[in-house]
């Protein structure tokens, strides 16, 4: 590679990023291919088609179907698939996280495009990073599937009725486009996947969505979101407006409706958040302009203004459209902003007049499952089977490439006659060191329980209770939980929170590791066990004054 | 339910223990089937179907379609998806670890089925549990594949010569038929896949195969073994036989062959183990007679001698064939044997005569990848493309459930004229707390690399090396690489292998919580940085003596 070729450096492996890529390498000349260097970094190397992760819930479409090598859709672009440290204008040079070596590696620039997109935001909801299971990635999708799996598996053999319930309640947070699709798939699942487990029939499954606005759809018209709230309804799905979740814990999602000063507590195993959008880290720390929601400001160039060659596309960017109003983050928007801004790299190469950006939406889709939809096409509100049906077509015919299309026909295809899949595939293993949040009241074990794992309390009060009578108050710093890992024995007392509580836990394999191998741990571990042990003989003999559980 | 019942339990989710159930299901007469429950024990809902699991590997079979749920197998048969605490044969009850509550589960028995399987060894190959990717279970299939596109990936991009070959170079341990199959998908796979890599040419692969025996394929006759091993040798696959696998690194594999006392390095980022087996935990504190491979010793009938109630079958169980020989571990003995199990706990309880286990195995049969196998069937010996065709009829005839039959078959037709997929989906994530371990001369860290991790030595021996100077030794109990996490400086001095090394790493994000939250941990944290920047002090002015590495 010589030193003279300019080097288009695009950040994010999304629509905008690789769509910026492959239409870098439609519009260059022939005799430009040895001029100008593409390159692309994406921690994965695949692009997900968004508008069709839903349908991964329910295992309509094959997992692997929903995503496409960035590789083979942009075949003369340079991928890299590490994360990025940092981006350093001044030097325009991008430094790339260590894979296998731990080395770091400078990606230097020309001209820079950064379409990020965005991430969840998880530190507005207490517990949300903790217990929610996002639905954003590929991943998210299979996790959120593999944990519906384990729920019924778990509900299918439980007597306790009120773990029952709560094994079977799914709560999803965000009434947009993401969550809408999300819970009709997750629905769509359940019922189907119901008929499975003998012990389980399909009123015992309640399925809640969760809205801050008044109605769900906002990104529809009133009329179209009142006839997809009605599909669900009937459906059995709940649907909560004017409400949102204000804390997650392992137990259930915390509501907070406007009409009601008091939160509400619905108990469920899982939680699915979808909202709300946060920019991604490295936005965040770029030295540009931005909007209130942290987005890159461009022109309709998609340029950042005074800094000629720093571009910015899709959902991280804040686009104007010819209509005055901002670019909504869909893919059509990406698409359609990432050929702007591809003609417009190539025309200040060039030194040739730049385009500017004046795509205002062709309309707007949302898949209800069930073979049901809602779609608002260039003014036609469509509804029901048919609107399904144009739904399935219209993204057939954008998914890239023709091998993914071919298999999602297929999956489509065999999903008419072939039941629902219900394996539960366990490859995503708890960190052996987590954080965890309880709400008020709430217990972060009872006596008896069985002991896998040390507490630290992070922030919040707890109260130890030895049969029903409270021994001793928790507070930040405090350790809990180690007698049971030393012991081997059940836990001696529970232990409830006394108010919003947030923990550090540590797994019983990681414990044993800390303590053998380092310093410190063992002999505050020591100092700890021998001053429970001292107070527990004291309790032995007289009324119990103050212990803390093993 | 009534206690009045009797009640069949079997341990274990592969062919062994859910046809055990089915044939219950099935032999039972209708009136029989409420004074008899049979429920069955499996971490997992489904079971793979071993034979496709390397086709999983290079993709010619979606990932869920080698598995099948198990409660569409056996669907009077009650489904626990938890891992076995303990069995205790006096009291007739198995113990279940908790799942979402911290509780465990007892299930009292009348008749006990063993079908634990085994696992891998992991013991005897130091490095092998921490560096190594089995190949076992489905989940293996996926992260072989993850870390094969991972790989490449790194490897297209890669400028130092010595690191490039070492990603490109991928040794599998173990010639039987689990090991020549993984091998021969794990080629194919890179033959087609590298077609997407520019810079990576078929020539710059190099596969490696590992057998200590002086053949591959010791389960089928000499000369189909000889074939399958030209067949590999003419696709370019390096067959070392009379060579163990001694020790895994994170950098590669340590051989051992029978003709020299001097271990050989191969330096490789992916190392596949499929070898040696060692009996499940379970089965080895079960308080039976057993094997010296340490199967429990079965009768004829397929019920430990001398406790009635007590069955074993598949991989755990050593299982006398009319013939004398032993029955090999294979899915069509495990069927037999499970056809056997059933009928005889059903002739215990009616009180009628029970029959003995009478199957000496169909025939032989290996897949070789690129549509060729090895068989050996009643007598009769088959290769090549012939071989195949039999190979997959008779596994897609076996494979239990219609719709998978189907899925299976659409995926067939599909790999003849589509792509084969490359995508690389991290859904798998390092622990933060891990062990790793090092032979002799390997680098833990160079100076100048990225600082991410904390070690502690467990074992051996370590140098610590500053501008190719040794500046101190390392011991069990050392702890070193903290200086980089606190102060965010790239690793002041190189820490090297004196003798094989093994290390507890710890994660800076996992550090940060420990230092933060872990009574102990802080206090001794400084007093160690303490002492290593009074050192550093001392060490910029006069020439270094004693320091050790941030």
């Amino acid at each position: 590679m010589s030193h003279e070729k300019k080097r288009i450096l695009i950040l994010g492996g999304g629509f905008a990023g690789v769509y910026t890529a492959m239409y870098l390498e439609k519009a260059m000349f022939w005799g430009e291919r040895d001029q100008y260097e593409i390159s692309l970094v994406s921690l994965e190397n695949y692009m997900v088609f968004q508008p069709l992760l839903p349908e991964v819930i329910s295992g309509t479409i094959e997992m692997l179907h929903v995503i496409t090598p960035i590789r083979r859709m942009a075949k003369r672009t340079r991928l890299h698939t590490r994360e990025i440290v940092s981006i350093d204008l001044e030097r325009k040079v991008v430094t790339l996280g260590p894979e296998f070596l731990p080395k770091t590696k400078e990606l230097p620039f020309d001209h820079l495009v950064v379409a990020l997109g965005s991430r969840l935001n998880y530190d507005m909801v207490p517990g949300m990073r903790e217990h929610a299971i996002p639905f954003k990635y590929l991943g998210d999708a299979l996790r959120l599937r593999t944990a519906i799996v384990q729920v019924l598996e778990e509900a299918d053999n439980e007597s306790d009725l009120a773990e029952r319930r709560r094994l079977l309640t799914f709560v999803v947070g965000g009434g947009g486009f993401s969550g809408v699709e999300c819970i009709a798939e997750l629905h769509d699942f359940l019922i189907s996947a119901v008929s499975s487990y003998p012990s389980i029939k399909v009123q015992d499954l309640r399925v809640v969505l969760l809205q801050s606005a008044d109605r769900i759809l906002p990104e529809l018209g009133a009329s179209l979101a009142k006839y997809a709230q009605n599909i669900l309804e009937q459906r059995g799905i709940e649907i909560r407006l004017q409400t949102r979740l204000s804390a997650v814990t392992a137990e259930g999602a915390v509501l907070q409706s406007k009409n009601s000063t008091e939160p509400e507590f619905i108990s469920a195993r899982i939680v699915v958040a979808t909202v709300p959008a946060a920019p991604h880290r490295l936005v965040e720390q770029l030295p540009v302009e931005k909007d209130k929601g942290g987005r890159v400001i461009v022109t309709p160039e998609m340029q950042v203004a005074g800094t000629p060659n720093l571009w910015a596309v899709g959902d991280c960017a804040a686009v104007p459209q010819p209509d005055g109003i901002m670019s909504p983050p869909t893919a059509q928007h990406a698409l359609r902003q990432a050929h702007t801004c591809a003609s417009n790299i190539l025309a200040t190469l060039r030194g040739t007049p730049m385009r500017r950006f004046s795509f205002t939406g062709l309309g707007k889709l949302a898949s209800l499952g069930h073979r049901s939809a809602v779609a608002e096409v260039m003014g036609i509100k469509l509804h029901g089977f048919i609107a399904w049906v144009f739904w399935r077509a219209v993204y057939l015919s954008k998914f890239p490439g023709l091998d993914r299309k071919w298999r999602i026909l297929t999956d489509w295809v065999l999903d008419i006659f072939l039941p629902r899949d219900i394996t539960e595939v366990r490859i995503f293993h708890a960190d052996s060191v987590s954080r965890e949040h309880f709400h008020t009241g709430e217990a972060v074990f009872e006596q008896g329980d069985f002991g896998d794992k040390l507490y630290v309390v992070v922030k919040g009060e707890a109260d130890v209770q030895r049969d029903g009578q409270s021994l001793a108050t928790l507070k930040n710093g405090d350790v809990f939980g180690e007698m049971a890992l030393i012991s081997d024995q059940p836990r001696s007392a529970a232990v409830m929170a006394k108010t919003p509580l947030d923990l550090i836990s540590i797994s019983r394999d990681a414990f044993d590791k800390l303590v053998t191998h380092l310093p410190g741990v063992k002999t505050s571990m020591n100092e700890l066990f021998q001053a429970r042990m001292a107070v527990v003989e004291t309790l032995s003999k007289p009324p119990p004054s103050n212990d803390l559980p093993s």
